[in-house]
């Protein structure tokens, strides 16, 4: 199993705060913890040629991880291409964050994605909804931010398959803050927290949430279904008469 | 309420078998019956400028009714656009038969929108799986149909929010026939009988089954949320330390 | 259409405060405002032979409102019985507040049904998840309760067919407050405000909900489908040889 | 992981038919499949002490299968409520075929689980609807079954989590054959195919279908939520004024 993460990496670049939060950069935070349990890893991000993206890259990665912001515009419309394919073929997906505006994200919703938004220091603490589900194992009933910025409804999204945590901000909004979609033969999870000044991605439940997260969006082994026309039916038609 | 139904209009002009089935084209039988229980309707066709969505149609429109088959590409993306934007603001949207394949859907759903066919003259039967479910009402336990062309599964779409009916052909295929999605303050329903060689739209139970998915996507009197920034919080937020 | 309103009525009766609230009971209150826009409607009570809920009554009932606390237990199975034997039939069942823990509730649900709770005059905020749905026309962004008693998750729910609202809590927990169900021909609504010590019911957006709640969840003209032996196949079955 | 087959083992000791099909019962078959993955396995009858499902058993169970149909009166409210409470609490649940009428199965359903039915030979083809799910690994895009019963919709179940196959059948009926739920810290799985004269449990396919959903509703280790009374607030209450 291979995972790759994709990261903007502009804020990292411009806002020494941020580099202070993440010296080796949002992506090398997230690439840290998954080695830590082991997963082969890669990263990739937007200044790169193709954005990192390349065919061979995400022929070979199972499961992608996306942090953008501030540049989503900047994505070239054929790598979107090419990203929505494979997670059609099987790629597991997991947007982070401001991500709910790539367009990746929106191109596999229908909708804008938008939703309302602040910095301001606040509290955020998601509940779980489904202790049943294996994204929240080893979480308990919720997590704790001291600070983060705030996402508030109405997020524009379809309604999820899979709706498993909701976030409760101290200025007095909720979110829906982890959300699992299935699109073709791939899996889609959004996960809410990490705004770059904040060290959301030190927090070792979130930690365990995107760990959880990069286990069920796995692929299976098994190829896209056969589209298009099937003259031969799997049983006889019996003629019918004239209209 | 006031209806819109739009058409491709193609294989009416070149195949005197479907001019023989739909005199008035496949938006005229549509029309027919809808304004028989008294709706305000109006047709667009491909052919038409702008395919005859302007700005003032769309914005007068309720529920827009869509079918198309061999010329998804003529509709400009502008168009497709601009139903997009109507539809998250709330208008109805009603996808028949081969409608699947047409730039709106595809771009609603987020996902190629593929599945099997065969032409075949063959049996098929729709059958209710969700006999609470107002699209329903006035239909028995099933639709038979002595002959449609074939839509097998794999249908690749999201998992639908309601699958409300699924059908059976002679064949040896089943699928979802009929389906609802929330898109924004919008409603869709997709609903899959209607090949244009075949007096499917003549047919009473599929007639009321339009009729019905009308009522159901019909708008709400209600504003977009507002999103973006929302700088005042609506509680107090406590001051926080250094990081 | 005809509404029937079930309230326990015994808090009415003991607790003084509850007498200022809803001088006509809970029941009372909720007629009220059902009667103000022309619905028909009756009440029934726990202490009335058969609760009130005899043969006819439910009979001609088409949408069942309930609200119960302190005497689930005393609610006889029987009548239980034939409350559900009607949902499944078609008949609307709208439950509000701590009739999440009604027989009737968890028998439909199939699962415990509890929550966290705490009466602390807190303040309540209620998202609109959902702003396509019926349930909201008529609503803001959100419904803003000064105080009302706190229900927080987890709730041992089944995941709602529909999740429209979701509320914030001033002490930090957040609640799938307004969720529907399909159970065979019928439809349920769950909505948590109407603590009774609060004035929740005389506030015009809850009234607002669970007037268009009714509207929503009325019955469809259908029967029940038919269920069991099916000996005469709808297609001709080929003879197989031998196992 | 350990994995409890229940089986109510009367047909195999009434019909020399089904002896001569399972000639080690429905559960034997079941666990020898199980085993030859190397699973740890037990089984269950009902005319065993308690039906075999003592609370030593179930509680080092992690998944139980469960196989039923003439006897479901039979088995003992007592042990049902016991299933009950270790689903809820994490342990996944495999209902089998006619297992849709068995106690449980009701009881976390909150419907009557009816459906059509045929005993005539006929064929049976499972349509694969989500590739994206863990339980179809192994499995193409159908699976067929020259022979089985008919089970045929409308099937009374709350609309599924998850809709993973669909059957069709060869009299004309459709059935929603492999469906999950989640319910508490549990999973719950039923799969449709399995009567007792068809030797359906020795098809490669479905033994694949039934391992790998003993994967998948493997249970996490979690605690059940905490529920009642939570007077102490996560964050501080301003005192309200009068009401």
């Amino acid at each position: 199993m291979h995972v790759t993460i994709w990261n903007e990496n502009r804020h990292e670049k411009k806002n020494p705060e941020v580099g202070k939060v993440y010296p080796e950069g949002i992506h090398g935070a997230l690439e840290q913890f998954l080695q830590a349990e082991g997963r082969t890893t890669g990263t990739a991000v937007l200044d790169e040629p193709e954005h990192g993206l390349t065919e061979d890259v995400l022929n070979k990665t199972d499961v992608l991880l996306w942090w953008g912001h501030i540049a989503h515009d900047e994505v070239s419309d054929h790598i979107v291409e090419r990203v929505h394919e494979r997670v059609l073929e099987g790629m597991g997906l997991i947007v982070l964050h401001s991500g709910h505006f790539s367009k990746i994200f929106k191109k596999l919703m229908g909708t804008t994605c938008d939703l309302k938004w602040r910095e301001a220091n606040e509290t955020e603490r998601l509940w779980v909804l489904d202790p049943s589900h294996p994204i929240t194992e080893g979480i308990g009933e919720y997590i704790e931010l001291e600070r983060e910025e705030m996402y508030g409804e109405h997020f524009d999204i379809p309604a999820p398959d899979e709706l498993i945590m909701m976030s409760w901000f101290e200025g007095g909004e909720v979110f829906r803050s982890l959300c699992t979609y299935q699109r073709g033969n791939g899996k889609v999870v959004y996960f809410r927290p990490g705004h770059e000044t904040y060290p959301t991605y030190h927090h070792k439940d979130i930690q365990r949430v995107i760990q959880n997260a990069v286990s069920w969006a796995a692929p299976l082994n098994r190829p896209r279904p056969v589209y298009g026309n099937h003259d031969n039916p799997l049983e006889t038609i019996q003629p019918k008469g004239d209209l």
